[in-house]
């Protein structure tokens, strides 16, 4: 068959649950939950359960095997009904005859959605502990570089000071939200409807003589409420065949993961070109090594990770598009066409968890360089607080107004902050010292504006919004 | 410009809440708060929020002003400068001179997105009340048709008795999960961090001499709190200039419309069609002409729903390509590709919820022809109760099972339920009348089996499915 | 590893060709082949050839070897470098001691591509194949039924008389026209560029001592013609590691062929509702069977080929937007994001294309069910003709215009052309005899409009577009 | 109406050929020739072909008319209805009585479709005028700098020296493999069929009496060669109502001028990042200003491309979901979801390729600053060449190869080549002096190895690649 696995690097680290296996092995114990729930309904013999879990382990589900269901897939248009041939026969083998209780009932789509279920829930899992993780990491990150001057880039410019934790907060911020979305919407519930979504076989097998519609009804809550418990997920509120919703906050809940771990990456990719140098990926045995020149270091993580937020678009993409083409009682493609892409989607968002985990966990920040390319932005990223600063004072002279005089100042000493200071005392001098805000000295005007200069003194809020941002984090995980 | 309206038939219905002159006057608004919340926090002289106010509506957006802004969009990648060149010019002809608290420590992307925050706060509530109408009238049909039989279709083949409340049922869950997601995640809070993400100029503007760090921050967060009540907005737990999920979680709760009315479509065109005909459109003046042939009765809404439907999986993955793609301080590129698609998105569901309630509402359900259609589909799809029904009985006697011998008899007299009664009655009768289920008569079960094959019989849960989710519905209502 | 297979029913039609296998081997294979390259260019010794090309089949590519693979895939962030470990050992085995001429002055990125290239040139020969066959199965329902009436619908309501060879005709323009663009644009050139797309290392080996520059280039130019030759690819016109227009042009074409099959499909959809009965999709052993309904019969490679329309958008966006991210002189992610959805989208193609050779070759036609429909259809569906005939006619009279009476006659007696025949000829023999067309007898004004309510009368173009159909199909064979 | 001006910047150099009122009197235009060509061909009477065409300019398209025809398009669900109604009136008066050859025979996607033929036209124009400037302005640079060294990154590290001019050739290849796709592909021909695809009408008013068909079928192809011969388009081999691959090879052209030009984009934003420095975008008037800070100058042109390249995928994929949505004669849906992604990809492909001919004409070069990064790069970025040329010299030696010893020198003195020459020297003449190449001084094997230190000796094939795509640039222009 068709594995993804060495196009898709890093889907390792996801494979084992997700891949046709764990699919096939899934809906196994969706069947066996099935029969062991009518056991305790009443609806099977004794030792039908038994007989029914112990078939799961009993199915081959090697390479070739796995190779013979998918080719037998395509006449039903899905796995179910091979693999349901395969699961009777070794139910039959375990109970010594044939059990009608299997899949009875049952329609392909309860079995492959209740699958996925069961798969994402693993998956959920995972994603869960890898942006977990990374967000422990990062808030470590906030808290320790919550003062650590670097220059702000806007639109690939450099705009203003800021710190390097407020980077890592605005990072950790994404994680946060992405995680508390997969928390509370990557989850599935059993899916159960029969042939048509009427429930119509079930409702008959849980009538008794004599019921009342209102007992009969009450008894097949109570059987799909043990199925539901010996499979741990939840019920729904209705059958799901064709309202995709369910689905969709899934692919939601992975995308937003997707892309807060891309732009984290875009930003390591940047500030880890040489001439930014700013962070530095961790290093381990055979990463980033380039096959043609022994000293490159790629930065392989952030590539995997960008890799991720530019696949993310088009499978959320290709399982709305399933969603909003399904129809009738059960769809005619619409339906088939939200495995791969969910399937895909489920893989990247684990692989990048973890991936971003060992990156936020191990990234190198060089205080140095953001220090240094701070100094090398110069002047400019000060004018702004220069600009405010001098307005009230400026604006009493007859000279040019605060913005004029700085931009002057600056253009003229881009890298000089001291003729810059010198520059605007002339200036300011020349207004008077009436002017002057309470508490500067007259007879240093040019000191005054010199330590305005000093970019560690206009971080604004940034060391607070670090301080909130990794506390907003601690509270979640209390919670 | 480029105006969507002619191609994008129905948008008219959101234009008012989405277009240039919309976002434009959003942001209008957006400053104009501005400088209202910095008078109430003392930062802007008495009567700067009055000349503020009064200024949005001077700042000219007629047709050609608008293209003039467009334009001078380009220069600055945003729609901002040139606004607020306007915008600045009409504030000094209120006040009388210029204001300098106008814009003051705000950047573009603080004001463009707390404009579009104000764009989807309308079209939030459009969207919401277009799918409560659409559930209130699709509660109606539920209970109205909790037990009118139809044919259930799987794969567009027959399968089993269904009733049509239970479609519309589905419809209906899939419109009052997108309606919750709209209502909870479709809000974007105010966007604040100044030039870089650091609140730099606000800290230093509220800072009083002799403020502690904690003084001049909660000074920031009074004002930032007049700003948001001004507005009617909420407040962000951080600055989200690169972190996108808040977008995110917009574009998803507006995906899952487009698709759960979709899907409703889909259902329509299929009933619709001639052969079908179990539903109609509800017709209007001018509604589904066609330019050539005048018998035609085109589902237009219904053909509008399916673009709709068609169009969102794309814009969906736009905005999410432009959220992966954040990175610095402010994006250069990613933040702009997220406009277009968040507003188009914005529209369809807003158009598509209106169209969906007038489809709801006026939708001519024939029961004639869902009862006719269900005939014509024959014995087969009563197979499956027949099976369970007889498998008991016949796996007393030495013939074939119920399920070959129910077979047979469906395809010898697919259309002919007195014949496949006989039949099987033959088939009971051989295996002895001890095997027949407590009160049946022996005498008559052709009777009893020819009462089987009643589709009427065999709605199992569904009209049960219909209350509980016109139950559902209501208590949506009322929370 | 993650294996679609199960998850992508149809898939294994064209697993062996591009699965994790058959892209290592491909690998494989483009190193082999610049080694014998490099000999006949004189810079491998005797021997080397030989000894490249045994290692090949020495590489274990089994299931445990390629998991390993693609573990250590991560590290570089691309199957290259492991596998090239691999491959120097079996080289080393076959030759006795290491070969410096593996992989020298290749980069990753060079055998990488390449080897996409080799596997697209046989998914290409599988997609002209199959839509080859399609074709031809197309053209031969073409010829059969270019005048088969059936009802034209539009907006899925009746519109006019057409004939199903029409229909077929207008799938059969979308199956060549793919395969046009299939056989001209699904072609990757070798990939070649060295480290940095300079081709330094190359230049350096190719210049022998007293070479201009000229003459060093000529022998780079024949290493690399060697090299395509043994591959039988051909050589592009320059580097293309950034500029990624060649894989957006296999998309391309891989994505109009998902189209012109799933709108194929589409129509068999519905034709093959038993409503509308018109098609069946051809039967096979255990192909569309139900898990629960005996009597079932679905239209399983529709609905396969209706998942390929669904995918294909999305896949496509996946591809386009790694080329739209590609940057430096190799890629930090964009080339990454390409592999997985060119690949599904390779699989889809391929799959499909044969599904839908399958299809359209044993297809059957109903046409009793499109005479059926079209008389249900009524008179509604020859007002067209009706008014365009009687315009000139009625024109003269004083009573209502042709268009006027004629919808009001159809709407009188939509199923019954006698009486619209009766009360149109009433009309116009009011308008007196000379109003006749030359020719209409005007004792026998009924029988002359009643002839005019024969849809077999009206069926325009539709065979002469058959025809031309058809034979552009056989021109394109005999090209 | 929706117009996409303001969130779209950048848009207004397409907007007038885009816009609305371009696709409404587009369709005039087609209504019009349609006229004109059944005055030709002897079914139209005297006068009408200038009555026709007088009244294009008759019929109101300002903006309040534009938005009643957007209201109005509902009902149909196109535009053609109430926009032919409008040009019905303004013939009238044109005429002085109704004109029954007026959309005779015509149905709305006939003139739809035709007219996003003629505004294509138009956009093709202005695409390949844009790509033709840029790549002009591209193979200037590519000549001028075809031996300017740089340092080549790739993964974002320091690889090799490369040529600017080989960067910018790499750029000029994509653009010039675009502009021939948008050539040949981006032209959609007449759309003709009727209300069914049957041209059934036409065929009737074509036929004289006593014609044999092929006769009538002359007339009605002399027509129809007339209609595209008035509105200066092809005429297709069919009907392509619903065979959607045309429109998916325009939309598959514009797609990769999105891409083409977004990647040159992508290392403009780098490359003019302060830290690397080494381009910078033209300065303009308004351009690239910042609200907030006076001293930057944000690269606003590469910033809007790389928006267009975030935007393409997900046009792209709307325009396919829509075609493989297509169904029956004519769509439900998939046909009206191509409109707004194809005319939003036309305006962006459109102002993109004239915003990068703006980008490539006025880029500064900074030769200083690319000579500096790669001094700075290192002796690492030598590395490639030194192994192979002292391989075979240390192979003859006991100590460690060359990899090794390179990879020790490099790393122990990475920013001084003399070291690196003086260390490797050792090694070199430890082996002896019979180890080395022809033509090396013995006495001065330091200087040797200095001189392989040279980047500018290092180029590879750069200046001759340079030269060839210069070359297939001038021969394009020729051709």
């Amino acid at each position: 068959m068709i594995a993804t696995g060495l196009l898709l690097p890093g889907s390792h680290r996801a494979a084992a649950l997700t891949d046709d296996r764990a699919v096939a092995r899934a809906a196994l114990r969706v069947e066996a939950a099935w029969v062991a729930a009518q056991s305790r309904a009443g609806l099977a013999p004794d030792g039908a359960a038994a007989a029914a879990h112990a078939a799961v382990d009993r199915v081959p589900l090697d390479d070739a095997a796995l190779t013979e269901l998918a080719v037998a897939s395509e006449g039903g248009g899905n796995l179910v009904i091979p693999l349901l041939a395969a699961y009777r026969r070794a139910v039959t083998r375990e109970y010594g005859q044939p059990l009608g209780a299997v899949h009875a009932s049952l329609t392909s789509q309860d079995v492959m959605d209740t699958a996925l279920a069961l798969v994402l829930r693993d998956v959920r899992a995972a994603v869960l502990d890898g942006l977990g993780r990374t967000g422990d990491a990062l808030a470590r990150l906030v808290s320790q570089h919550r003062a650590t001057v670097m220059v702000g880039r806007t639109l690939t410019q450099h705009a203003l000071p800021t710190s390097f934790g407020l980077k890592a907060a605005s990072w950790l911020a994404g994680v946060d939200d992405a995680a508390d979305d997969v928390a509370a919407r990557a989850v599935l519930p059993v899916s159960f409807g029969g042939a048509a979504g009427t429930l119509a076989a079930t409702v008959a097998r849980c009538t008794r003589p004599g019921d009342s519609e209102r007992e009969a009804l009450a008894r097949v809550d109570e059987l799909l409420g043990h199925w539901a418990e010996e499979l741990g997920l939840d019920l729904p509120d209705g059958v799901w065949h064709t309202n995709r919703v369910p689905v969709l906050r899934v692919v939601g809940s992975l995308g937003e993961t997707a892309a807060a771990l891309a732009r984290m990456a875009n930003d390591v990719l940047t500030m880890s070109r040489p001439e930014v140098g700013e962070l530095r990926e961790p290093a381990a045995e055979g990463r980033g090594v380039s096959s043609a020149m022994p000293q490159k270091q790629n930065p392989v993580l952030s590539v995997l990770l960008k890799r991720t937020g530019l696949a993310a678009p088009g499978l959320t993409a290709q399982v709305l598009a399933g969603a909003a083409a399904a129809d009738d009682e059960r769809p005619d493609g619409g339906w088939h066409a939200e495995w791969p892409p969910l399937r895909e989607l489920a893989v990247l968002a684990a692989a990048a968890s973890s991936h971003a985990a060992e990156l936020a966990a191990g990234l190198t920040v060089r205080e140095d360089r953001m220090a240094r390319n701070l100094a090398d932005a110069g002047t400019g990223v000060m004018a702004e607080r220069l600009t405010a600063q001098l307005a009230p004072v400026l604006a009493h002279g007859e000279g040019p107004g605060a913005k004029e005089a700085v931009q002057e100042a600056v253009r003229a000493a881009p890298q000089d902050p001291d003729a810059v200071a010198r520059a605007l005392a002339a200036r300011v001098e020349a207004a008077g010292p009436e002017a002057l805000p309470r508490g500067v000295d007259p007879a240093d005007v040019a000191g005054w504006i010199r330590s305005l200069l000093d970019p560690r003194g206009y971080l604004g809020a940034a060391p607070h919004l670090c301080d909130r941002a990794a506390a907003r984090h601690e509270e979640r995980k209390r919670s």
